[in-house]
């Protein structure tokens, strides 16, 4: 069948605990959408088994039989080039070696091709399709949730490198000395200052070594949330967490420039909503570090996806090149 | 006429002082060369004039007039995208403003095509198409000089970027506190450490901080070379000299690599002879501060070019693609 007649893709955003899956058309509207525990299953058939069907459903409901172009999956440590997961310890079925999950996929729905790549680059790939990043041929996605993620497109094309696991931009240094430890194994990255993870540790780590007044003293359990509400009400040391994290992020943003000279980088994921908190210290501290030449010419933009339906069309948007 | 009956190109390499001319084949083999100056013009259309005469007298020394396809040009501030020069504060003639060398030296040779770029990601081109890159799809080439350059290849391609400067990884930042004042202004960046002239700074500074005994201490005027030398000779405060040099490189490198995922990374120019001594700390750094999935896996690959070719080889390079 001639393309043409198969502008329909759909979207699988594979998470440790539920999967979801949509059909997306060309303009990013997701026409249908369904959820499946990923969590449920020891073993990768069944949880194939029970995708294709869900998948196959959505299709159905969308009323789309037959006009599919491909299936695009965001899923952790999803290499692009091979299809497979390789080591994925946060899946419950994929935790040791490498599983070819596009290929099961393509087996159990009669053919149809399976692209998969891992959620940033995904997110990229979403961003560029249908959001933020349209028309952009060269930009760096940092996606900012509970750790940091990054996708890196350069002439419009993710990078995926020599073996496909390209832009882990989270696990740069971002403290050389005394760094924080990484759930890596390193110390110092990035994600551990710039996460929500980070955020909420670096909420810890100073209330612990000052005595200043903060409404965050009161809470047991700080979570980078909390630190967002109390910024908003004017918490001065929730504002200074605020500023240093969007410092330690506009110093790296500088070495990121230096690499790839994107046109903008673009921030996604739970803790860009803190956005009007995050903006100028990463500005400030970007434009403070890079070369003259780039100096204020390298914008900062915050996703315009709807966050619900962010990863399904970031999945999806790798089924058009199909 | 048929490319195939086109099968040599012109390299020219153009430094603050020389400009060094090579006509080359498929192989790599300069087959006839010259030298002019680039200093002794205050104006571009001069130069220009002189160079394109130069071309015209190598390509006829070669006996290959009509078989050259096109020029390529090594030149610093050179804007792939553009053929333009900016700001090249190392040129008497291209100081300020932009200049469209290309244009001019197309105008100026009947219509020959002309194609220019940076001096480091004309080494990379030049590795790739002739040297230890060969087959190579992703590898980043730096160049340890007077200072650091950097070119990086994705999918086989220069990476230029959205505006055509990408790949100044000299000016990534290698100390974030108190770190060395450098010349574009900004200080802790990789080339205050990790080329010559920061090589020369840490003996300055060591021999300054501490009474080590070391055969540097009897010299003036210390240059990377002597610094070389005496390292040869087992001098030990010259040995651990290179040793902080590898290792600043390879904390670096590990970042790098978490960017774009290269099989190598290739070293070449006046500080990589000396490799006996800096390979170890920096495979070492390199190792200790990548992610787990990349240890020991990404290759430290010394240029095979001839040192006196190696310019003209990797402007040349580029016109093959022309």
């Amino acid at each position: 069948m001639n393309k043409m007649d198969m502008p329909y893709v759909v979207g699988v955003d594979v998470g440790g605990q539920t999967t979801k899956i949509g059909v997306v058309d060309m303009r990013g509207q997701v026409l249908a959408q369904t959820v499946i525990r990923t969590d449920t299953y020891g073993e990768v058939e069944p949880y194939i088994a029970e995708l294709a069907e869900a998948i196959n459903k959505v299709i159905a409901d969308a009323d789309v039989v037959g006009k599919v172009r491909g299936v695009g999956m965001g899923i952790p440590n999803g290499n692009y080039y091979s299809g497979e997961i390789e080591n994925a310890v946060n899946l419950k079925w994929g935790r040791s070696g490498s599983l070819p999950v596009a290929k099961l996929l393509t087996a159990q729905m009669g053919g149809i091709p399976v692209a998969l790549t891992n959620d940033a680059n995904a997110a990229a790939m979403g961003e560029m399709t249908y959001g933020a990043a349209r028309g952009m041929k060269n930009f760096i996605m940092i996606t900012l949730g509970t750790g940091v993620g990054s996708g890196i497109v350069i002439n419009g094309e993710v990078v995926y490198g020599h073996d496909g696991f390209a832009g882990e931009l989270g696990h740069v240094c971002a403290v050389r000395h005394n760094g924080r430890h990484c759930n890596c194994g390193k110390s110092g990255c990035l994600e551990t200052y710039a996460s929500a993870m980070g955020v909420a540790r670096t909420a810890r780590e100073w209330l612990d070594l000052s005595d200043e007044p903060s409404s965050l003293r009161s809470l047991d359990n700080i979570t980078s949330k909390d630190v967002y509400e109390a910024a908003k009400d004017g918490d001065k040391l929730a504002l200074k967490i605020f500023d240093f994290t969007g410092t330690v992020l506009g110093q790296s943003f500088a070495d990121f420039i230096a690499f790839s000279a994107p046109e903008a980088i673009v921030l996604f994921g739970g803790l860009a909503r803190a956005k009007d908190f995050l903006r100028e210290p990463i500005e400030r501290a970007m434009n403070a570090n890079v070369l003259p030449l780039w100096r204020d010419k390298v914008k900062i933009v915050f996703s315009q996806l709807k966050e619900s339906d962010a990863a399904i069309l970031g999945a999806s948007a790798l089924a058009w090149e199909l």
